[in-house]
């Protein structure tokens, strides 16, 4: 049964590149550090908090779906596979619990192929365009549906 | 000159039913509740809240205008006016100061003429299905951005 | 609790010129005669009609709005507003009652932007085409669904 | 030359099954019931209805064609043909009297392909989503162009 | 065996109206009279004409079927199936003859629907807005193709 | 009641013509054929087979009406109407049983107005590209139902 | 009867911004001086100019109705219901003297949702991009027409 | 004033390559022996016929606008300028006379950006797939349209 | 260097017609009428007017090319290469000074594919429908634009 | 070479979830289930199968390389990839061999952009909404291509 | 016969322009200079080499067609052509030599209309965004096409 | 800090199958014999060159972020993620480098959904249809970009 206050914390591509790349613009946050100021913010709210990324839609996946057996929640930034992965958004229609897409920049503000996501589709909110900061209102978000439950 | 705390809470068409209809599926929260919580965590974060709701773009248009003078943020439901009305989105585009979109239910999972928004276009950012936390949230975020500036 | 014989007839912009533009083309039945007319045939059908006329989308859904406490049914002839307004759609989903959607002339044969009505979406039936007695049909249908229910 | 009160009623593919499914949903009304009742009402407004059904397209064309000789109006449910029939549509067109077209669901809360209608271009009139009522109205409605007429 | 000299005339819907409707437009030219100047053509050119009329997709789908035994060409003016038929395409895409595809009025100067044809697709050539000239045309055109055959 | 080993075999138009048009490609087998061996795999199977083939749309919507009283499933390769009719649709969704839509080529690769299929909406399950056998498939598939239900 | 000198001048939502925006962008010219110079022209060209200004659709529109009573042309930069508004398009359509439509910017060089307007299928002639001297030009074509007729 | 028996003959680009590629897929026929066959089917139907051809879409807008001084009709084969040339169609809805639209090949058996001509809105006939033998098809309807008029 | 008040008029294809057909829609004022009003406009502002006009895509880049050298305003009526030309669009883009794009009709009330503009892109500025007043108009707008600068 | 009776079950990401959500619905048969049904009716028809499922389109598109070496056939249930990867359609496209293509459900009553399928492109043939049953059938014809070749 | 030696370069309107506008972002080069610099490339690698430029549609056809004669290969910068003309991609689809399209920029980063090339469905290979290089490299890639024959 | 002088030579899905399948067609050389001219063709440029392919989207997206660090230049043929693979896109958007695409056969001429590509946004320059010379050619193009800066 699923741990009930285990929330999967996922980055799709690229996100590991995250402050390693033009900090004039994106600053100078990396990856690790979103990952531990999340880590610290659910620690805060009672929640453990597992954080992976990966560049591989098969991998995003499979840890979709291992998820159901041990996680309440997923926190998940799909980077570009919101706008082309089916099959990530079938392993989320499977996933029980609740699911928070979060997006670092306004999707809408770019490109028109980035202003649709098929992860919207099985995701219960999303956040879109509030930097890191975005993970840690999801975390917000997320305590607040299981406190609910 | 803009108060550098102030923010602008505005509600589009039809929230002001909020709790009045279908309470099986909304809950029993009504506007005034919401716009309550919102004061209330307004306050704790150091924020001036005014809340308004109307049914009428140009009403919404006026006072998104009026706000350039007197508030350092506003936080939009547009509801049904996020899909069709340029002319908030050109209001807003002149707003010097943060703009957080919310949404109540996941549009994302409801018809596809309610997939677009071009508020976002010219929104900070953007929550969608969290409910009225959402709201509270995007307190949150506005107090964030303008602890940064 | 709603009139169970209330019904609430609305006309959208620009039907405040009926009979006063291109009488050879359109006759020179006025707003006010509609109006009569179908308070007329009410009475006769023991109903209960108020008639109201706005050139506001706003207005329109506000007075929707307000019809859930005291109708059991609106007659509307959205006009222009068929095509563009989702605020009205949505106005008119929270109605519970029936909704009868009116167009005096045959919308078909005009050009495609004329084609699609979101109000059609809410709409328990719709007629189309039939000029002024589209109306007093429309009273017809809204008598025998009060009755059988 | 044709009769100036004869009205042919056109029922087309799949509505000779009417009351004979899901009774549940649609009720137990016959076809049979529909004309009957048509033939009633037509006769207390001085008109004289035949009625006939096909799930042929083809014959459908050939007895509006045959109409144009003998019947001053046609009250006509396309059924599947009104989305897909442009030869139905011709015929029609040809015809010189007074149509109304009749859907007994309301076409727009279903499938999109079911939103467009061939036949709509060329009807007086259309009467959506009144269930069996929608062809008495229909009468009415021929009853009162051919008064004017 | 085909006759190396039959040739196959098929109307489709609505053209048995032809010089019936609107004569001040169409003129009084009946479907008969194009099947007689056809037939006196046919004559001429030492061809044998059958000609044949339906509003029945099905049965000019079965004649154009049984035309592969019979004749060695077809001159065929598909009416409205023109634009929806894609079973006639099918039909005249197994004739190894010559097909001749004839429109009476120039159907790019009508509405949109009327611009693409399916049958275009098997037609060994087209004639379009020649009046009841165009089926003369596509005799001559089809004894052409014979001869050099 | 339908007869619980009823199956009606369908085919729609130019499917006569099997197997007398281009036998180089399509082989020599003609519908004859394939309706004997599917009469002989039905037995088999312990199905009441009945094999129809009609050109005419309206004649299939009515066999398909027709088999609600006598048949538990109904096997149809609608050839060219798979990709226009709504009528035959409307016919099947009101079919209570199995129903397996059968295609002898890939229709994936051919003309792209061959990809979409109205009947695949009411269809149990779907064959493509398996020539003759496809029908013995469905047999199976049938069979198959019916044992479990 | 209107006054055949009347010039009603309206200017749709957020152009009551007009220089009080980016003022390094579109210069520091206000509507109200855009108004004084309009009216300062018209007296030169012996027109009688009024001035309003709405951000509501609605109040647009009824001030086009009312202007079909007492003024012979309209000058109309719709803003952001240019794009929008069918309403606004089917009140100038009513309206039977010279239409101008001016937009500041060229709505050509901006996203593709500001190419198309609907208030130009009602406008006598529309000038785009010149900034506030297209209003002055609007004037002379007025006069230019009124002269004329 | 027109001579009431001329025929201009114009021929877009590339169709003075006819004949002198692929010889054995278009067969040998050369654009002067097209020419020429014109010539003397002219003569003999009591026409007179100056033929052009052109690679310059502006010369062939030269030519039309020249000939509605000493034309009475114009057969043309745009190439590939039917599907872009706007200037091309306007200058033939200039022309009062005769218009004939030749296709040597079917364009609708082709690449589907050459199934739409814009020629063919201004043609009074189109002829399409017939080879060379299409000019002299054209030239007989010129012959009964001017016989006629 | 270019001259400081040289404007260049340039007229696409098929606008040497003008006032030469259907005068009765178009009025008798023909390009030369035009060319000579605009010559004494630009000579009361003080500007060099040199006129010129085209069918040929080709001539009216170079024109525009070598404008570049010797004015500084362009005012073009492209005609119907307005929908067609890219490569007067980069011409266009090239030149560094004024841009006026003039259209004679209101483009907005014809065909659909007559509303998009290429030229519009690289326009200071458009006038559409005001007749041969257009052309003056843009003067003046050249004579404002040249003197602010 | 190949291995003229291998044949290599490949099934895509989300496979592996079969049986273990939803079994109210989607039953509780396993892909181990499914994979032993398999081996059995393989090794019934003289067939050696080989099972593999992954949720990486690159470890899909690998083992459908390497199966040309060594298979005759590949059944494939590509799940969210048939809509999405053209990788897979390619790496097929190279197969030699026997493809058919398997979905458990009936994609057609699914949202839009699952009708649609790369993989179909390749596929010999098709086989859809008929639950586990779909593999096994799948297998025969498998092997009725194999005994035919 | 044609030269097996001799290449033809073609530029298209606009790039006569080349390297006199905007220095600073497209450099200093001019078409003379990298005429230039391709005739001493071809010469190095045994090529003759004629270079010219056309803004004229019609002339690049006609340079085209003639250099069936006389070049074994074609290298062509088509410039806004390429993604109009289709009278141009009929010329080079004549054109049995080598054909090489470039582009001087990379058409893939600007407006969406530049995306689409005519021209690349004739051409051998393409190369885009690699400035005047360009045409060094696909005189490279025409030597190395010709030593292979 | 990237070795000046290093290139990254990436293969995407199915190359590794290059020469292995239709030597008729495709020539014998395979993607082995690429990379041993590539590494050739480097040296002699001065050049260092690492070839890598995979079939795994994500797998090359890892390798694209990796050579930020050492390598000046990536030269890559995306296969079909060319057009489905936005995470390739961000992850070569990343890089500071040269980036040349390489498709060996022309996409241009084969099915529509090749002509986009994603990667093309990213690329420096593309080189289309050049087989295995374009590599060779992009070679040559790094090195001029790499010696220009």
């Amino acid at each position: 049964m699923a741990d009930q206050r285990g929330v999967l914390l996922l980055n799709g591509p690229n996100l590991n590149m995250l402050g390693k790349r033009e900090p004039g613009i994106y600053g100078s946050t990396t990856l690790a550090d979103v990952e531990a100021a999340c880590a610290e913010k659910a620690a805060a709210l009672g929640l453990e908090l597992e954080a992976r990324q990966s560049n591989h839609e098969g991998e995003l996946v499979t840890w979709v779906q291992e998820a159901r057996e041990s996680r309440a929640a997923i926190i998940i930034n799909p980077g570009a596979y919101s706008h082309t992965s089916i099959a990530l958004l079938d392993a989320l229609q499977i996933f029980p619990g609740v699911i928070l897409e979060v997006h670092i920049s306004n999707i809408h503000k770019r490109e028109s192929f980035r202003h649709h996501s098929y992860v919207s589709r099985a995701a219960t909110g999303v956040i879109i365009g509030l930097g890191a900061q975005g993970y840690l209102l999801a975390l917000d978000a997320v305590a607040a549906h299981l406190n609910k439950a």
